[in-house]
């Protein structure tokens, strides 16, 4: 009767028992790549340098990256017509292993995430094994249910207590940025989720971020149809943050010309340097102009969790969103991003719409939420057609907070399809990464994992300044966890350009990483700001929880090795 | 002379001792979960019901929904100050399960995934340990090349070849829609990428998608600054499939009205019912009017692992961008996502961007694509002010396809920095879930499982043809894995109104799936849409791999049980 009768053999196989016989040869294979790791840290302590470093076959890394098709041969990509059955997993994450970076190793400093942790490495099988999906309550009960509570302990924790505060999970950190501006730009302007940008002769919307802020907000702004043009960078002072006087001149100027300023970024924690942008200042301006206040601290926000380091945050309860990634400094594995705000109402009114295969109609939810426009009357009014002569509306003095489109908005604490507050659809309950994670170590041993970090860069810091031919950028009070400098171990003539200047040391920093990485580390570098204290490239290290005094000291070491053979032996090939 | 002084303690534990308890304690904790699913399979075949079901706690779920603060209570959500150790993870993962959907469960019909792959579980592991990130090929060499690879290889299957052919992951298939709408954008506009689209007195840029396609590609439109206005919703034949006569008409209209056609969707697979878009008419459509041509095939692109099935998506050669979700039918743990590409160049030219600190500057990789605005002429000139009258420009004879933008683009063969090829920053390398699976399984092993599940739709199609009191929506036989259908058992007055049947058949649909739910099954329900023969809500089940006849079987003797104890034996509250 079925047109294609099913064999017998289509009937589910024992599951536990593949299961089991998988996650065993995963472990296996797992099992002396941790190892080396520790016995990187052994090495330190004991002999001063890494044994195994970041990239088992040490030194081919760097001919790998410079001729990928090499690294190919050596790997199984074959997809093949017929399987290979459940035995393949040992072969393929063997091989896998063998020629990727050893994130777990000490040496490993080069990005703002380092070695995972244990629980979320557990909850991440969990989530696996679950196939969870927590789009719709009706799918994932328990999983919905962490989310929004990690969501708003998180929230808390940065400030934002209001009864409407909250957070969900989002793919990472430049989502992150987008969606905060995504929701800035609709709740603001309604009428743009349906008649679009195109045609509209309404005033320019400005976004506003520091020069040293993540890429992706300014790409956040292509993204939405705003234009990269319609981003001003503020300058930033010697320690990287941003200038409030130059936002304050920026806003006025915005104002000026009868622009809307939209969205106001603060870094907390910037890439490259660390820094924090002063956060109270800038939250100050935004409200007193009444632009949407953003604050990425998907790095430094790691700092909320220490009482000691929270001082840094200062100001970010005057945040309408927060982006912070628990997979960066904490460890949580990727990815585990957080978008956090102090009214969620915010997230739902701009980002709910009408799926009827998928939202059912919730007698919870108030009916006006199912509609995907939102024609009903909202104070901020049309954006088409408005005369140029006429734009009391986009004015700065309507608080746009307390607009009729938010005060109609669904109660976020009754909504449970957390598809509403985010452009996503299918989402992977990522917070409960975080929630095994915190359960394990708490909010004290969190603490004193982030503590760890910052502390390791500042002993990093002292030991690079005492180093004769080394050069800190910034303060030797690093603010995060980076660690900048330059080799300034070469003379240069007197008459140099600055041109010479910057490529001698871009020049330097690129063969101090290379050598760096041929013995292990792995130290990535950042290109200056182009003031006279910061031309060219420069190294920029990243501590983690996991950088120990040992560690900073075997690092250093290297670095004065890598400067002993590869530069000092031989003459720089660029001179002024 | 650090600050402060760091304590021994704070040295590394024995992670890969931690690693093994952790996932031992997870072992222990998932193994009764998928063994009640294994039971589920025996008591189907001896008894044709199901043990366990989809909630371990049964009928109790069906409250949850209704009343989340009675879950709450069963929830362990604190999140302490002091941490509770590895130990916690056995509790977590215990009470976590006891309250999740068990997707693995041969009851679980709901949605457009089950069950997770174990070799995708594997590689989840694998992924999650080592915490790789390849937005830059610096610190995940081999995940890079596997996505690579991967995304290559997929894009073959769905008959992409050119040279430039390939395909990226992306965070789900919601942002695979969005991502491909922002590349047509860019690519055909590449001016907005500055500008932004406010003020410009452009033509309005349409967008064109069947009204069974998935809301995405709607929300799409209003995320990226075109306003939801500008997606034409193209109607659909009988079998839920897009009608290329209405589409014709509606590029036409377009082109009249002075408009440019930028985006036509086609949808391989809706999300209720199923259906294919006719996509070589659409295909060859998309090519006259010169539109970006998409394909929506997260869902139904299974069918080009099945040379038995793939003729479903013939045309699909012709698209631009298609999106595939292996997470979906194919079974790979969530998230696990692509777009794929005709011509990666358009992928790249529309994303890329600098940041100096992320993207090196790379000898492989022509200069000019390290700059984020393309202000090099491109042909299709600038938007501002362009006078009504002079749209010659954006004209439908123009061929962006061959455009300077794109044929200036790097080889996309040579660009191993994945993060220039989307919006995101940070990225979890999931194309490893699919290489783990593919080479598992093997292309053969795929396509048998995937034919499985379309079997099985086929076989369950007639079973409920064959009772008299359901009444399936649509052909006998289905186009993908879902079976769609009404209870008819009830007999309405002659003088009912439309209205009145819809009422009583969404009264009857939500019965059914709610005493399903009791009974440990999960089917959802879709609105109908409002043709003659789909007035108000249906049941919609979805078959996957794992439904074998006697699955099928099963179900309908539960359905049959709910009718005569939930329907027939009280009076429909509702009537005509």
């Amino acid at each position: 009767m079925p047109p294609n009768p099913i064999e017998k053999s289509a009937l589910p196989t024992d599951r536990v028992a593949e299961l089991t016989e998988a996650v065993e040869s995963v472990l296996q294979c797992l099992t002396p790549f941790l190892r080396a790791s520790e016995d990187d840290y052994s090495s330190l302590t004991t002999e001063r340098h890494l044994s195994s470093g970041c990239y088992s076959t040490g030194d081919v890394l760097e001919s790998y990256l410079s001729h990928p098709d090499q690294l190919r041969e050596h790997l199984s990509l074959n997809l093949p017509s017929n399987g290979r059955g459940l035995e393949d997993i040992a072969s393929s994450t063997s091989t896998l292993l063998q020629h990727s970076v050893n994130t777990s190793s000490p040496g490993f400093m080069d990005k703002l995430w380092a070695s995972p942790s244990i629980p979320g490495i557990a909850a991440d099988l969990v989530l696996s094994a679950l196939n969870g999906n927590d789009h719709v309550f009706r799918v994932s009960p328990a999983l919905t249910l962490i989310e929004k509570h990690v969501g708003e302990e998180l929230a808390h924790l940065f400030g934002l207590s209001d009864l409407n505060s909250g957070g969900v999970n989002v793919p990472g950190g430049a989502a992150a940025n987008s969606t905060a501006l995504l929701i800035a730009r609709n709740v603001r302007f309604p009428d743009l989720k349906e008649v679009g940008l195109r045609g509209i002769s309404s005033p320019r919307l400005v976004i506003f971020a520091s020069e040293a802020a993540h890429f992706s907000v300014f790409n956040a702004a292509q993204v939405l149809g705003l234009g990269s043009h319609s981003v001003k960078k503020i300058s930033t002072t010697t320690d990287g943050s941003m200038d409030p006087r130059a936002l304050k001149q920026a806003l006025d100027a915005t104002i000026a010309a009868g622009e809307v300023p939209l969205f106001i970024c603060g870094t907390a924690g910037t890439t490259v340097r660390g820094a924090y942008d002063p956060l109270r200042s800038i939250g100050q301006l935004a409200h007193q102009y009444n632009a949407w206040f953003h604050v990425d601290a998907c790095w430094g926000g790691a700092a909320a969790f220490s009482r000691k380091l929270k001082y840094k945050l200062d100001g970010c309860e005057y945040a309408d969103s927060i982006a912070y990634n628990p997979h960066k400094l904490l460890g949580v594995p990727q990815i585990c991003s957080f978008l956090l705000g102090k009214d969620l109402r915010a997230f739902w009114y701009a980002n709910t719409l009408t799926a009827g295969y998928l939202f059912h109609q919730d007698s919870r939810i108030p009916p006006s939420g199912l509609s995907f426009s939102h024609t009903t009357a909202v104070p901020e009014g049309k954006l088409v057609n408005t005369p140029a002569g006429k734009l009391s509306s986009f004015g700065v003095h309507y608080d746009w907070r307390t607009s009729k489109a938010i005060q109609n908005a669904a109660d976020p604490r009754a909504v449970y399809d957390l598809a509403s507050f985010t452009p996503q659809c299918g989402r992977r309950p990522d917070a409960v990464k975080l929630y095994f994670h915190w359960r394990c170590y708490g909010r004290e041993g969190i603490a004193k994992q982030v503590e760890g970090a910052y502390d390791g860069a500042q002993y990093l810091a002292r030991l690079i300044e005492k180093e004769p031919t080394l050069h800190l950028v910034g303060d030797v009070n690093v603010p995060c966890t980076q660690v900048c400098f330059y080799y300034v171990g070469a003379s240069l003539k007197l008459t140099s350009s600055i041109q010479d200047i910057a490529a001698q040391n871009t020049h330097f920093t690129r063969l101090i990483s290379a050598g760096l990485l041929k013995r292990g580390w792995m130290v990535d570098y950042a290109p200056g700001s182009g003031r006279q204290e910061e031309l060219g490239d420069f190294l920029r290290i990243v501590c983690n929880r996991m950088t120990t005094p040992c560690v900073a000291e075997g690092l250093v070491q290297a670095i004065s090795e890598v400067i002993k053979s590869d530069i000092e032996t031989t003459p720089p090939e660029i001179e002024g």
